[in-house]
């Protein structure tokens, strides 16, 4: 359930309704400070709780709500129809992610091959407007035959490319005993598509502080999808990023996968959390990734995910999907051509509350 | 096969060389005559020629390629890598549709109601920049209980739509009986989705000479479809439009469909037809709509058909996803201000000869 | 609505609750004549009817219930619960469709090629056990340009075939212009995957006599089937024989399509009507279909749709999903092993009134 | 590649042979002793390496083929054609899994409850024919707030149960630091769907020596789920069984998934490991799970996993798609009949060397 606040409650106030829920209820309250109200989350055994005995806790209660949908933290409702924001420290300053901010630009090679080339694509992606630079220290690979990332020392030499540019750092963490090691270098730590449902990874790090960037299952309902990041939440990391990177359908034979652009507004409608979207996985063809970029820009995403090599033709891996810097470089400015006329990016959404 | 004809060969002598085809090797030459090249496409059982021996036909032939791909004339190949343009006769003149051109956009109600709505609504989406008004006189519908449409009565009211307004007429034929009375009032004749794959439809509305919209099957394929729009253009009609509007997936629960959006490049690399995208059948959902088409519009769709009702909630079919003129006006205008900064709304496409 | 009369009811007072029906509520009623009662079926614009208000009719009336789900005609609820079953007159007898019957095996090639090979394939699958041929006169191709079918040559071929084995014929139609000429050959008219929501064609064989197999459309839900279905009972024909094909689905690698046999269950819940299953197209490879058929029956299916060619690897369709004679001989000789142990091979369904 | 050693081979000249190829060519090779010829698995850097070299390295080498499919140890090609066998020890003695072996049937809760009802539940499907009880310690919930099982002391009733009925144990395992503990109690480890592709879990039950049953992922391809397999094969466990338990499709109203059941035929032409189906998960209706589940059996099946709850009404978890004991009695008789009629189980499947 969420009870929504008067305008002008005291803090007093909201420190006891929390405390008369935890010690008369058994309920651990959640205070959300939104744009425009404060919030209590209230999650926990409330299915049999008339919400009316809740107003009653205090006349500084506007209204008490229960939320109806299966996740809770990651509703809409839980910040009474407002947006969240994801603030991530990096070297160069705050980024934040969310619907009233600039789109973010995530960019880097699939993999991180050697010092160099993680080095040299962090500065030309830096110089072309990406905030983050991604590369992949540990990766899942269909094949155990097939390249399976440097491990260890590629965190190292992502340590080195963030040190040289000031870039955050996305890195996927495969298995919970990685989560601390790549914590220590990420600045965003990343669940592929193939664990969104590897629910114990996702409670641990969601019992760790660096915000996460979840990927969508290649089968994943907006519903599995919305209660992987609800595990997250619940283990007490609010920092979630949603991020959309093609499904499996039985179209496969020009594209890696379907990119469900329209997973924007639908997001948008269900969850306050920031969403990305990942238009190399999602098309798997470097030619159609430009296009794809820029309509995700237009449908309103809050971050874009996108695979730039130095040379693809020899990357060590999803070479076909990544952009040269080159053609990083145009597509950047085109972009910035876009974010004049979209000063306003946000989409108008369905009252929900 | 296509046979390139290199630039200045007089007239006479392409004539000259169809008529060898035709006369000793028994194929249909069809003559296009593109922006930079004019070829000769051979059709026809010519999988065991060699190339080499059409190329000795005269020496205006610059080359003779085989085209791999199983659709033919659908393919980019078949305009030498260019795209082709479907032009469409309204009583207010012209409109083009193609990748040179502007958007197109078709909008109307799922079906006509009555005349005074359809002509209400004309006259509102003509405002607002429509060149089309869409409208169905048949409709496809799942349930045998539900309204299936005015039938012929309606194709009237479309009529007087198209007296009042000028707008150019887009309507549905279900049955190969329906085309003649259908094209008296059509300027493009709409194939559903359920009948993507009717393919005495398709030769039918191939034998005659109104423009086709070609509505991709909810479970077809790229090759499908274009290999549907291969019937028509080999029955004789080379006027196809595409449109995309959804494809069936596992994800149905908050959208009606999955909008493959990434269709639009991939078909801008293999076809040279015109592609056209449906965002309102594509979400099911109108308040995804205009996102979705404006993130179609970025992405290059040559046209948008948007669903419009004066009364959504009173819609006899597709209210949910219907919009009001209001926000079709307001959609009009954000789309005009994208328009102005993808002058050059092209997206460049793999050199594919 | 459905009212079920009480055990013992005089015909004439049947007859007159139908009139009362007819004249006081404008309902067209449907007497069904069922093997534990009878029932008399009320579709109509009964949504704002109260069912007590039917119940006061009269004192011979048991219950009167609404059938919630959208298929009305077509569902389970309609035979009280019971299995309907679909008689066809062959030459060599009626044959019966339904769970109270044994399974019926309909063979023969996917196309007819010339006279000998189908008079040939139609006495060999007739010594096997089928009563039923099967062959296309008219082919639905993805490609224009691959063999069509012979057309009415074919039909007449398929009619030599009949008059020399005595089976019965089952062949596709895919235009209402052609429903005629061939419900003068076929004993039971197919309708296709790619037709099965080509709604004139349900309404147009809805009004006509012969048995309807209805193949599932490959992305087609068991609502938009079985409302498919109804648009055939709707127009006046109860005979329709549902047949599972297999479905489009991401997995396609190694099979043409996703055959899903669970549909047999699911579909006893749903409905009364007979089901088929066609293990040849539902999975593309010839060394398949002998496990998938046997599956099939054992799963309950009240009939098997097998393709058998004389000589797969000259077939000019499917030949890659062909049986040989010889296999087809094979796999009849351990379907009769298997029959021989489900003496009663219906599966007990879960009470649905 | 693949060494077919000559029959008669002395043992001496294998061992020479293994060294050989370790030691010049840095291979680490696997002899595999199939029913009809010993072959030796030479996994590894062989892309570049002509065939014929290896051909020379004894004249008792009878053939050298390279393995074209992307995996290799899991390739029926690999134990040349044949089909291997899993063997299990259990307290009741070794049970075998494979195609020359009677199907096997695993059968319990989903989760574990409390004691007293798993060694009930435990003597029951023991007494009705059953091996292996299956019940899980960890349960993959999509929800954070839905029971996630009783984890270690689930662990300890399982092992009561084992005690009390000899049967083996089948427990499921979700994250690498609890192989340990769950591998004392399990006979075998399943590694469910959703973990399919938690590629660093596959490796490490690979290093481990208890069988794994590997639950196909629900979008997974055959060769998605071939290579998930070759990830434990290559880590050094050969025990592994593959388990079809249902793919996502867009057909979900009446069945929690679609279960593929020419998985077992396709499977069974790829690789020589032993195939389960899981008929429970594959159609999430009780009502439709005896059905299935003899299609399986007539299908191939070399093992079956369904779930059986002694009050389903009541289950924590996955109730609906549970039998009652006494259902799963009646089953197990059905298919007591099914299998005096296939006696020889075994399909034939195409030669493949």
């Amino acid at each position: 359930m969420i009870i929504i606040i008067k305008k002008g409650t005291p803090a007093e106030e909201i420190t006891r309704i929390s405390q008369e829920l935890q010690e008369n209820w058994q309920i651990k309250p959640e205070v959300v400070v939104g744009r425009h109200h404060t919030i209590i989350g209230a999650i926990g055994d409330t299915a049999t709780i008339d919400p009316s005995i809740f107003q009653e806790i205090s006349p500084w209660i506007e209204r008490v709500l229960r939320v109806e949908k299966p996740f809770k933290r990651a509703s809409r409702e839980y910040y009474h129809g407002q947006a969240s924001e994801v603030i991530v420290s990096t070297p160069n300053g705050e980024v934040s992610f969310g619907e009233h901010h600039p789109v973010v630009v995530i960019a880097g090679p699939c993999a991180v091959e050697n010092e160099e080339m993680i080095v040299r694509t962090a500065k030309r992606v830096k110089a072309a407007g990406a905030k983050f630079l991604r590369g992949g220290a540990y990766k899942p690979r269909t094949s155990p035959y097939a390249f399976q990332g440097h491990g260890e020392s590629a965190l190292e030499m992502l340590w080195q490319a963030r040190q040289a540019t000031g870039l955050g750092i996305v890195t996927e963490v495969m298995d919970t005993v990685d989560i601390e090691p790549v914590a220590e270098v990420a600045d965003i730590l990343q669940i592929g598509a193939r664990n969104m449902q590897n629910f114990n990874l996702l409670k641990k790090v969601g019992l760790q502080s660096k915000p996460v960037l979840l990927k969508r299952g290649m089968a994943a309902t907006m519903n599995d999808w919305l209660m992987a990041a609800e595990y997250i939440l619940a283990s007490g990391n609010p920092n979630v990023i949603l991020c959309e990177r093609g499904i499996r359908t039985f179209d496969c034979q020009y594209t890696r996968n379907t990119l469900d652009l329209a997973a924007i507004p639908v997001l948008r409608s269900l969850t306050h959390l920031p969403i990305a979207i990942d238009p190399s996985h999602g098309t798997g063809v470097a030619a159609f990734v430009p296009t794809m970029a820029k309509a995700s820009l237009v449908a309103g995403a809050d971050a874009l995910v996108i695979e730039v090599h130095p040379n693809p033709a020899q990357a060590l891996s999803d070479g076909p999907q990544s952009l040269t810097p080159e053609q990083f470089d145009d597509l950047s400015r085109e972009m910035a051509l876009l974010n004049q006329v979209i000063n306003d990016r946000v989409q108008p959404v369905p009252a929900l509350i």
